[in-house]
């Protein structure tokens, strides 16, 4: 029975993802224009997110601190292409304590001049070096249109900032980093995504290069999905962050930030979740298992505590779901929340020796028996579901992934069925905005061993360049 | 060996205190005037916080949420007392995106208003009741005098907004998470506290009450840390927060909210520290333990790395210090930022088969054999510091703490040596006001089941009801 609350996925995808955010209460709008609410279940999938990344950067040897929020404008303005980027899209405080403000503050878009103004006092030798930081917090961006996690005016993300003392170790680092965020979206989140260094009418502002992991939407749209960025010397040069190196000359020091957002949760529904809502890889639901008892007789209360003990034993997070609702209501409930797996045991089946296993991804029900091992066959089931999904995605990803020799083709992928196009460029700017003109399709990234699919620019037809993968974006 | 860079505690508090948090790396200034860096040391220890107390939030069945950052101005202004309580101190967004905005956007300095905002579209019968959602965020307050961690524009702390159907349950709900801050500070931080209730004067704008957590430095100055307000129905008639009782009749939700800052940590260096640096109480320190092998022997770094592993079996944080810098660069380091306890491993101490403990806070070097069961051992020696901390603190707390029984007496503490001032009082605000004279001395709770020591007022010779603490405070 389809959750009545939710459109239906292939009549209006838009739709169906608002209604799937506050089915599943994920967030809700808030009287702050742009601004969301990130409610109890979306936030706890943020918290599994910090707590497998954060784990994750620390062990390659990243400390967290944190930056103030505002940003001074003389400050901002320092690096030149930074602040023509970011300008037009911040917020400014020019009243503080009923006073009017002598210099008024930005709320920080993105923390590169902090980063650097702290830097540029704490490194004095190449023994300082590499300084690996990164921060949780809030930013801050005028976004015109907004939608839940997928852009809204204040989302929470990461910023990672580190100096080096040599550009081969800076931009390894930037590698590292995008290498994360790959492992992090195609093991914990079962989201297949591909890396590649964005053009540059695309990279960051300021950046010499930018790295992006992307990721295919089910509707065939794409999601920017985690960036990394390899900055060279520019924002040292331009905030005085030098450095005494091993030859005992000053020199600038060498610098990359990258960053994954709230954002990425936007992905996990539309890459995964259905029409009967939220559905969530075993690896990143903050609940793994939900156990529903039917009735209260002994056995049936017994046994699902029995499990439960058992299952959490091994690290597996799960709860007996006892509350005074009835059965089918919770089963619903446990579906549009995306809990990958439900057990459901009943007297009846109890009396027969069974117990009933519900995938939340296929909807499948399995009967077992009630003696089965059910720590082996939990973490299997979970294991299943994980790579099931991947797989899913993978296919889809792959079912909507095209070639284009020339602007005819692509036009016409664009109007039947969006999806990945991979065709080759020429390395003009005149080309990626001509394209653009066809409904705002845009680069998502060049493929740095990409093959040669043709010899020609799909544009303009001059010899091809790279192999880049185009597709319309969120 | 005293830190040359560390002022004496005796000399100059207020000296030794940013001392001590720039020797540790604790914090540093920013170009943002009143707000800090929080460095990597700094912030490891809220890390700490945030884990325990979270993890206490919600074993008490508390979720984390996240509101938006701004608060539109006509939303701010609809409870009359804390608009009044707040307005003078918060920041206001005026411009977004390159435009004047139509209203503008104060950034929170409390979010009691966006709580309301949310529950009242999310609560409808006493089925949805209580709501116990808790955040973890920024708060910016226009303050003129800053002091790192105690007092700055921006701080971090966590909210906790909760609803409830009865007044008793919310009450119940204020008085529990003040006994969870209480246990926090004396059980984790190693810091006695007493918790009493605000006067009038001195509570939380629109609350009934506010119940408060009141640690004493070093130096006899009072430290809030941690309040829990019940705000009756008050916020909910303003916002409109209604639900349907039990009796089928709508009501106004009862409502509480309570909080702790990063100014913990502040209250940590100031009972605790000393003039070699950084004290931790084993319980709240992120590293607890760091071995320091002498030289490079075979023998010295093996037995380093084995009491390394068989700690980290025992859930003990512990690293070795296997850097470049010579061992006495080691001590210093490890002493500057209060590790508990330091291994110090030797050649030659090793051919005797002995290896040499050192106690943090109180730098007693004790040698042991080498072969004693090493994970006992530190266990056993981490709850004795972390025993001996507390008992210390608890010491200095009672030697100074005094009684007044008239202004002369309260006045002679005052210029000798400030401390905790019990003291009855008739319950006149002119009373509050005029002891304040003294050196700005204010009430810092009523103890609620506060015996008599007087039966009059100490200001104006009044009948007293209420036994009251008075202190200087930061």
């Amino acid at each position: 029975m389809k959750n009545n609350a939710i459109t239906s996925r292939d009549i209006d995808f838009g739709k169906w993802y608002t209604d799937v955010v506050r089915a599943a209460k994920l967030a809700d709008y808030s009287s702050v224009k742009g601004c969301i609410v990130i409610e109890p279940n979306g936030y706890a999938l943020w918290e599994r997110m910090q707590e497998i990344l954060d784990k994750k950067f620390k062990e390659l040897g990243h400390v967290n601190c944190q930056m103030p929020l505002l940003i001074p404008e003389s400050l901002l303005k320092k690096e030149g292409e930074l602040v023509s980027g970011f300008a037009p899209e911040v917020a400014w405080v020019t009243i503080g304590g009923q006073k009017e403000l002598e210099e008024r503050l930005c709320i920080r878009p993105t923390s590169e001049t902090m980063f650097c103004d702290y830097y540029k006092d704490h490194v004095k030798s190449h023994r300082d070096l590499p300084m690996l930081y990164n921060q949780w917090c809030n930013v801050l961006r005028w976004e015109k249109e907004t939608r839940p996690f997928l852009r809204s005016r204040e989302f929470l993300w990461q910023e990672g900032h580190t100096i080096h003392a040599t550009r081969e170790e800076a931009e390894k680092e930037t590698k590292q980093m995008m290498d994360v965020y790959h492992w992090f979206h195609n093991e914990i989140l079962a989201i297949p995504s591909i890396c590649g260094k964005k053009t540059e009418k695309e990279k960051f502002a300021g950046a010499e290069y930018t790295l992006t992991n992307e990721a295919l939407m089910y509707n065939g749209v794409a999601l920017q999905s985690g960036t990394s960025h390899y900055f060279g010397q520019k924002f040292a040069e331009a905030y005085g962050v030098t450095f005494t190196n091993k030859e005992n000359k000053e020199e600038f020091v060498y610098q990359t930030s990258w960053g994954t957002t709230t954002r990425m949760i936007g992905g996990l529904i539309m890459v995964h979740s259905d029409n009967f809502g939220l559905v969530l890889p075993p690896r990143i639901a903050p609940k793994q298992v939900i156990i529903i008892p039917i009735g209260q007789k002994e056995e049936v209360i017994s046994l699902s505590l029995k499990y439960q003990e058992e299952l959490r034993k091994e690290g597996i997070t799960v709860d007996v779901d006892r509350s005074e609702k009835s059965p089918g209501f919770k089963f619903a409930e446990a579906e549009v929340n995306g809990i990958p797996l439900r057990i459901e045991i009943g007297e009846r089946d109890l009396e027969k020796g069974n117990v009933t296993f519900v995938r939340r991804d296929t909807r499948e029900k399995i009967q077992e028996k009630v003696d089965l091992d059910i720590t082996s066959y939990v973490k299997n089931m979970l294991d299943t579901i994980q790579k099931d999904m991947y797989e899913r995605a993978l296919k889809r990803r792959k079912e909507l992934t095209f070639e284009a020799h020339n602007l005819q083709e692509m036009e016409s992928i664009l109007n039947t069925q969006p999806g990945l196009i991979h065709a080759m460029w020429c390395g003009k700017r005149e080309c990626e905005e001509k394209i653009k003109e066809i409904k705002g399709c845009k680069s998502r990234c060049i493929l740095e061993k990409g093959e040669k699919i043709d010899s020609k620019c799909v544009c303009c037809g001059a010899e091809a360049k790279e192999h880049v993968i185009w597709a319309l974006q969120y």
